[in-house]
């Protein structure tokens, strides 16, 4: 893509309306633009980062056995009086009459729905367990929303929902969520500590958020460095390790600021261990057995033929609001980097053009063309503008491999450079193999 | 996948509220379940077949240079009474009030969104010309929904927008366009005709409804069967050359029954050439000039200087609808067969099973194991069921191969089947490379 017909609004005003980081970053950068108060449209750039971390979300959950669908936008509000949720919502939740009067909402969440679904399809234990998830627009009313994606009022998110016979068996089925969970936000370059939560306004005694590490971020957090040392490549795909899994995790010290206690952190973790910082957070799941099951008359013919409540657990992730999170995460001083897993482009072209010189420009386009035929997504920045003025423009942009043109590559190698890193003399060759790997 | 685990709610009986054969066929097999009138769930099934769709679409539209972005699905009111249409919509519109009693709606098309975007971010004749397009669900408050995702409320589509100086550099993006749905609609399998349209609430004076050949279709259509001979390879992808496929689409007689008179019919078109089908509008593209860009204030500087209103033009594919829509065009006789491109699976594998024989079942997952191996998408049918249902079911499923592991596979051999055609014997390797075709 050039540049100059990429439809990237930057504007070079800080935006007032943006206190932190990552909304400052969207609005200058043009990835989102605000339509009214906590709604955003996705202009190119940040659709395709969006889309990014969507696909690797999508990968992660197919992984693990969980099936795509879709449920729509629009829900009645009669399985919301079902499950009792209806009136316990509040103000939140978006509530709509239709032209003949009939009460509707703007789903804030789909536990109703897939319950709804689930009781009029599966009847047996035999189908059991099942895992579904979808990736879809939600609203929630916020009376301030603020922070641009990070809280708005319509949201992109992923929400799964599993479906198990016994509360041991669907312990099974959480373990395999929190497993896709962390390799989810590994593969984000995101480094993300699954916490004990409470489960609030969803329910049930079993919840763990995943709070990833930013210094903007909201929830004050208090852990044991070693969290970090777990690596998942330890654990197998199956139900026992999995358990190992959570277990490791769970006897390690993580806590946000409400269930932290000085003494505690100072006994439980070495003072040399301690990590106190900012977190945002970005999953959060629940195992909440027949909350809604119960109530909505969901339910399925046992090994005896007696029929029990389908035992269920729900499964979120914010993927629009991991577009912010992940430049909170990574926007340091005046510069962008984004992983190269959901970086809008692979690369970025850099010619030093001016009006009597279009050398640079031609010969750019030229590495454009052969980096395309590798698969390889560049960027080629063809507007005329100083040098000076481009760097400070791509700090922005944060595609993290810049191939410069300009007075220091001579006829065989070009400059390359890495964001936040030194350039180097390579030839295209060496480049085309460091921007596959 | 293993049909077990799908999550396919098939049901025997024929569902009595669905009228046409896509919304039966749809339900039957567990593609869409309702949620509310006119409102559906996409179930694993039939979201394999819209997402399919859908990058279909979407590659077509980047292939003539549109750029992907996303508009939210709630809108304010503000813009539409700039542009005037708030009043004028009337009821079909969803409008909805929020917590604090501003008036919002939920966007049943995105004109004034997108020249509201365009506006404060484009102020160039430089930045010229302009598609951008999204996949966004939209809602209609149909007063009679029905025939199920066919004339729904909730439904998903593509709408992409251009902009340009003046209106003859708009007709060169407008055929741009006209060339991109031919082509998306080819890859779909659907024979689709182009013809000159009214403009309806849209505004406009120039327009064209795409639409496609089913029996069961809304629209009765005459046309001269040569429409069906131009050749899309015939045309480059430059301005002149999509301007003279345009022309030739044009001289070529395609008209709907509000525009159709018998004599000129006859008068134009052979007695041998003459066409009288039914058809279902799947796409639809209009030119409107200023119509929104002039009351929005959507100005751009020209070569000159002088502020000129852009020149505007919208584009609508019906995702959700062409799932429909392509049941209807092949759904025949009982049988259903998907076109490639878009069949939820590339092959489905069925074995005779047994209580006391596994064996095929065995077989089978060796095939199956093998096949994913090809990065061929196969279903494995090993539910324990007769084979003449079996058979009943998938000519409803539409997986458009069948590799059928029973008697008459011999050692080598596997007998091989193409959906409405007969089966024949072929080694492993032969059936591979037919579906890798």
């Amino acid at each position: 893509m050039y540049l100059s017909k990429l439809f990237i609004p930057i504007t070079k005003d800080l935006p007032t309306e943006a206190k932190i980081k990552s909304h400052q970053l969207m609005l200058r950068t043009g990835m989102i633009k605000q339509s009214s108060a906590g709604i955003y449209s996705w202009l190119p750039l940040g659709f395709k980062v969006m889309k990014k971390i969507e696909q690797i979300v999508r990968e992660e959950q197919n992984f693990i056995g969980a099936q795509e669908m879709l449920m729509p936008t629009i829900q009645s509000s009669e399985i919301w009086k079902e499950s009792g949720r209806y009136d316990d919502y509040g103000e939140e939740m978006l509530r709509i009459k239709d032209r003949q009067g009939r009460e509707m909402l703007y789903g804030p969440t789909n536990e109703e729905l897939i319950t709804d679904i689930f009781r009029s399809s599966v009847k047996s234990y035999k189908s059991l367990p099942q895992l579904l998830y979808h990736i879809q627009w939600k609203f929630r009313d916020e009376i301030r929303p603020r922070f641009g994606v990070m809280r708005c009022k319509e949201f992109y998110m992923k929400d799964a929902y599993s479906f198990d016979l016994s509360d041991d068996e669907a312990k099974k089925s959480y373990n395999k969520m929190f497993f896709s969970y962390l390799k989810t936000f590994q593969r984000l370059g995101l480094k993300a500590i699954p916490m004990a939560a409470d489960t609030g306004p969803i329910g049930g005694d079993l919840s763990h958020e995943f709070v990833i590490l930013a210094e903007t971020g909201e929830s004050q957090i208090y852990a044991d460095k070693n969290i970090f040392e777990i690596d998942l490549n330890n654990y197998k795909f199956n139900d026992q390790s999995l358990k190992k899994m959570r277990d490791d995790f769970s006897q390690i010290y993580a806590v946000t600021d409400d269930k932290y206690k000085e003494e505690e952190f100072n006994d439980k973790v070495k003072k040399d261990n301690q990590m106190k910082t900012k977190g945002i957070e970005v999953g959060h799941i629940f195992y909440f057995s027949d909350k809604y099951s119960k109530p909505m008359n969901c339910l399925i013919d046992d090994k005896d033929g007696k029929k029990t409540s389908v035992k269920m657990g729900s499964y979120g992730i914010g993927v629009s609001r991991l577009v912010g999170a992940t430049i909170e995460a990574n926007y340091n001083n005046d510069v962008m980097k984004w992983p190269k897993s959901i970086s809008p482009f692979d690369a970025v072209i850099i010619p030093s053009i001016s009006k009597n010189n279009k050398e640079n420009l031609e010969k750019a386009e030229k590495i454009y063309k052969e980096l395309q035929k590798q698969n390889i997504d560049v960027l080629l920045d063809d507007v005329d503008e100083n040098m000076s003025n481009k760097f400070k423009k791509h700090d922005l942009i944060g595609v993290p491999y810049q191939i410069i043109i300009g007075s220091k590559s001579d006829g065989i190698n070009l400059e390359f450079k890495e964001l936040n890193d030194k350039s180097e003399l390579l030839s295209l060759d060496k480049i085309k193999s460091k921007l596959k790997n």
